[in-house]
């Protein structure tokens, strides 16, 4: 890590300073450090946007989400509430601002996310992503899980383990992670989802899920047993290695959360997710993202400002895992 | 019940096989087959929509909730996710359409309604219903509860057992559920309400209720006791009988429910609602309604969805006591 | 054309019998007749929806296009307001549905749509298209223009005539003009595009419109030439063949129609539009679409009923066609 | 009228002196005078909300017009910019309150309306009047236009002149100037309608005002011929003797009064509006309403605040024609 | 006390009587007593709405808080669902209108609020007030805690106890507490905070609170402890002696409470809100606030709403501490 | 002006490569430029936001401006469609970021504007600003015009010529053109005001611009006599010498602007608009504002685009300028 002066470079500005509706957004009001830029080889975490929704199949949007989170990220402080932690304090976090994505071609962003991200793994750049739907996760997860199959810890209302959708259609947001699983990307045995609710087309995702040895919690057994015990089993499932933890919006209840394309009824509280994320410090997460703000259904902001406190969770856990590897 | 041919009739169109956003909108993306369809006499359970607020003593526009919902309906799926129940295999059921309503005639009105369920009854439909305002009720146990009073499960935030207003005025949507007991439409001692809650006129719908031997159960007695506990003693208050289920969209928090006319704050969420009807499996549910969905209050659709996820969850308890009745 | 009992099959429902609000919605309150039902042989014009926007550079959103149009269509009536024409008496008009679209998948969307308007071409229906992003154009021309190419008038803000995006990308909502003129879909000397305006990338589009004779009259010209002298010279270039008429909605100033995905300020008023659209009558149009509303960026649904608006002008051009056509 | 101390009462709070935003919000910020305050007899010109829209056959929500009126307008200031004229100097004005509607009762209602202008009429104030639905201008009518029919001028987008809607309902906002012209309230050959259009039922209410004398302008007409030559046809019509205004707000386009229940493309701007009613000055204008402002269609406030500014252009008229009748 | 004819002078507008949406908007449909009004000795608790937001450091728009819960009160009936008690009843309650502040002019603003709230002390009037922002909050305290620091209870998701802001800015709604205890006008050791959340600057808020004796309980420890606990703890801290309640609505979620300047994820529902203030029965609580209602963040009302549903709690609370009072 | 290389560094990201929504926002997709970075010196032309809104006397949030003006200015292309011209081609073009304000300090942010402008006038910078409320323009005109009264052209609904609100207070929205004049920053004679309308306090403001030889044009003689002839004669009085454009967003008609706290309805098009300042063309323009932009009345971003499409108009014309003084 940098010295004094570069964490100075890499330190958000303060809304006391500088009021928070000021300045040009980036996220968590943190410098803005593209990949061609000097300071690259400084950043260990790094926050990506993908604003691409091409492979959602009802109603798109989440290809706003990277910019309207980046807005709402300027009300964000630098310390955590419970840990009185300081992220920006124990690593080089920066806004590598977004992918270049192609929103009418769906193969050539595929590749182009992955190459992004490829280019952080060369880095060391721990990834942080703000989507864009959830199917951009597979290529994430192509680029920086390609050695060996990563853990995966997996809020979401829904599976998004689909074979196809409209006769034979491979990708899309509702199958990335059995693609996931095929590809080798992700160990199935260390694969947990979290918060699974809402009608289903036949249950043909919950058998594949059990057929490969993945884990689905659904909302009900999460009411029954709680929170604390679902996640210390989550945590159990994952174990010490490295995990990636991808959470869609649609997670928390579409009360908190309506600016979402797929909202489910019956869902968690803003206060529960927090507590969920909470519970994963210590683990060794190597990168995170939030999918599936989608700010036409929410003008108002809140949705992508609930976001964005997820991903400052998210953020405070993989700086702990970074010490944790740091030693 | 039909043979094969009829089955793939009554199937909803699949999302995965044509997007949620496309086709016309029907009730859960069902065939829709009006009272003059040659296929109408296979419908076992009728969806209809009675878009009319003209009952509506607060903030109209309850007369757009069926055409709202329909639309958010394309979002429900074929399958319970709990007890994994088909009901489009269990039974036929269809979207019949709109009961033709008059807007600036409140008699009237109530004269169309309840001549379309006797036409319902007589055709052996159990009709579910979207409202409207809570004034509809009222209609339809006229229409399919004259030979016998039946039993009531009331979900709602106000008693709406006023006895008139404005000087005098006897039909609301303040009113329904006292004239329907004063008709021998409800027996009183078969019907209970659930989640009453919000500043009070007087208390005269209390002391009518206790007058009559209905049981009240305010919100702050259902969190105290517990859902499960409340439950059971709905259950028990209404036995075996047939009984019709009315949900007032209100019942569920404004923060969950933001389109409706007269919310109150203080309310239980949308799990605590899906519980409560889930609550009610095995009950003799010969009809249901939810009611007082107001999309100018709501433009996102969400309190629409929500409404309709009430409704998959009624209908799967509709499907179960038809399935019993079969025998 | 059919017989009387024809005729009442093909009237839209009377929003002095049913209200508005009330009943599913079609397009204009039309007989939903899907390409399998037993009465599309009598169908003379289609209007077909085609729920898709994988073609969409900028603000997604258009697939929703469809299904708000036929929910504001309710407010359309029967009868044109200056020449008394009555379209559904003159022709059997009836709504088809939407086409069955794939939105993660761009290139199998162009095949279905393009097999969908060959069946109309060979039933002999005039279509009347409610889109989409203005890509679903393309494959509306292949499956009507192949045997010759049309004359097209295009109501437009941009020209679509680009030749590629994001490094090569040749099918987006910027370039379906390019294409179909390449294609030999439409004749360019018979191509005008009115209302072009906003800034430019380059001013390519402009040099190849100028290339291949097809005529662009920016908002400018059309304002100081007056709108009657701009329309006589459209109908001079298109002229006596068939012509196909492309209005994009955000050809009109955004305050009328801000419910699309790529608006410019300085536009045409509503009142201009529908002058535009009146001078077209007498001229052998043959098919004609409304795109690029977007429901998201207008709740309200104005943008969709002023979509539908556009749809009832081009509706009886279209409907004087067809009788000019029967002789 | 009043002397210096009554003129002081009957001034409205300055925006100078008390932000817009601030105090219990009453119509332009003038005192609040119901009928039973000491100082009704001083009043000359009364505003009047009536909070209802029980004949509204589409989209609800007029009744809550004169609320949002009554905030928006604390933004109009005392003088006139062109005539440089303070109606509030001319004329003891004040806001009288709501009648007490029935929501639930429409014969009820009518019969309410009346009796309240009835008083008015005894205590000599000419009303200005913020509905509510148009049928709320019938018992207007019949509260001051007992005696002698009046001349009526009258924009809108609708005639309002249909003579049933539902099988035989008379009284909707559809139908009140046939109703009134049939009671004898209205001179239709002192009756002119501006900004007719919109597609139409079938023609039988255009039928209807030529039997009976009315003159209709519609949009088309109003365009060709030009503004001035329109008014100045509209005040040979009504001639010198009493006439009342009532102005639909759906008379203006939507794209300037987006919040109303039955919109129609193609109309005014809000400066053609303001001009006509400027050419109103020097009529006897005895009475005056604006209404169909529905608040849920536009939250943002904008088209109240349009109604309320129409309200002003009406207030000065009455104030002139108030000075005239006092010599 | 006054007589019965004073009683009914200060009893609300029933909404059996005159519909919610109808009349002038007065706080809970009180009548609206001025200062300068006949009858303003006779009052004991007085509404009084501060539109102010100068103090705001984040996104305005408390000013128009007020006006909006004003409107939003009509929907407040007399009686407590729980207690059965009718605040109305017990003592005279009267809207006092607005402080007219100066939304340019901070420390004037200040000095019009301190004044405004020392006449009130002077009439013997127990404030309920409506903000603004938080800030305003400290010219109430100075106006009525000039004698004797009082005791307070804070709800809120942020402290408000900061320093200063840009650069030495001592006055805005992050520092009127510090600022209360350093004018002597808060007991520090009679002071809680309750709900505290959200990421932090640094924290040296906190570090002042413990320095001077004041309790911060965040929302971690009221989830574990238990809302009765931490509300038995919180009467404890206050005692029998003179408190004053504000509640700043961003204490409940926002989910619940959109409409407010800088809402924290992660907070109460409306039920447990209601249970906290519910909890201070008993206290003798001599005056109370809901601040920071911004209607820009939320059009549809519901925010203001919920405010208003908290400050009939509160009217209760104080209604209860009256009568002990007159003993 | 720089080299090739210094070129490209200052080009807009394009639409064609990175898609519209995508990257951090900055105005026109330019490069951020802050007055510390090391290419400051080679900047021309400065946009510069001033996120402030303490000078508002109604309704507030124009302190968003900047931040919305910079997402929605993503749609802003290279060219101008009429003359072709580039303006990023023709000089150093960059975002500078925002002011630094003190939003809770009148004074104090007062100061700060200046000294910011007085830097960018130091670099020899010509400042396009987005507001912020018409108050920040007083600090800019300190700024940059202390040697020498400019010319100043102002397209507003307001005079902002007021000489105090409040009692006393010099310093709000509706007074920075009064004072401007008296601290000898305008040319009075040289100023010109084109767009006023809507009701008056009394017309002082009037007189006072009488006195002093500024020229205000209403809008109804803008009307009457014509654009043409209008921009004619603003072009006379502001003269060869350097000359200050002040564009208020409320110059507009509110159905195109609906998102500024103080509308006026009878405005000119966004079609005017565009006119007007094309008619500016060839005037030595040395800097411009476009103000009054306030986010939370239009979360639809459609008034931020046409706020900054009048940016690119001005930037434009700027850029004509620019060369001219090259010579």
């Amino acid at each position: 890590m940098g010295e004094a002066g570069d964490k100075a470079f890499f330190q958000p500005l303060s809304g006391m300073e500088v009021p928070r509706f000021a300045a040009p957004a980036t996220f968590m009001r943190l410098p803005h450090v593209p990949l061609d830029h000097a300071r690259i080889g400084e950043v260990e975490i790094g926050i990506v946007g993908i604003p691409w929704d091409g492979g959602t199949t009802n109603r798109a949007g989440a290809r706003h989400g990277p910019r309207q989170m980046r807005d709402m990220s300027s009300m964000i402080r630098r310390m955590h509430p419970v840990t009185r932690r300081v992220p920006f304090d124990a690593a080089n976090v920066a806004d590598l601002g977004d992918v270049s994505v192609n929103p009418a071609g769906l193969e050539d962003t595929l590749g182009r996310v992955e190459g992004f991200y490829r280019r952080l793994a060369e880095f060391g750049i721990a990834p942080l992503t703000a989507g864009g739907d959830h199917l951009t996760t597979l290529p994430v997860l192509r680029g920086i899980a390609r050695r060996q199959p990563v853990g995966s810890i997996h809020f979401d209302s829904h599976t998004d383990l689909n074979d196809s959708y409209f006769g034979g259609c491979k990708y899309t947001h509702g199958t990335p992670f059995r693609r996931a699983i095929e590809e080798g990307l992700i160990d199935p045995r260390r694969m947990v989802q979290i918060g699974i609710r809402g009608t289903m087309y036949d249950g043909e995702d919950y058998e594949f899920a059990r057929s490969v040895g993945a884990r689905l919690i659904p909302i009900e057994e999460f009411r029954e047993r709680g929170l604390a015990a679902v996640m210390a089993e989550v945590r159990q499932i994952v174990g010490a290695g490295p995990t990636y933890v991808t959470f869609d919006i649609d997670f928390i209840d579409p009360a908190y959360a309506p600016g979402t394309g797929t909202p489910e009824v019956g869902g968690p509280t803003s206060y529960e997710a927090q507590a969920c994320l909470r519970a994963l410090d210590g683990l060794d997460v190597i990168g995170a993202d939030v999918v599936e703000v989608s700010p036409p259904f929410d003008p108002s902001g809140n949705t992508a400002f609930l976001g964005v406190s997820m991903m400052f969770e998210l953020l405070c856990v993989m700086t702990g895992a970074l010490e944790r590897r740091r030693g």
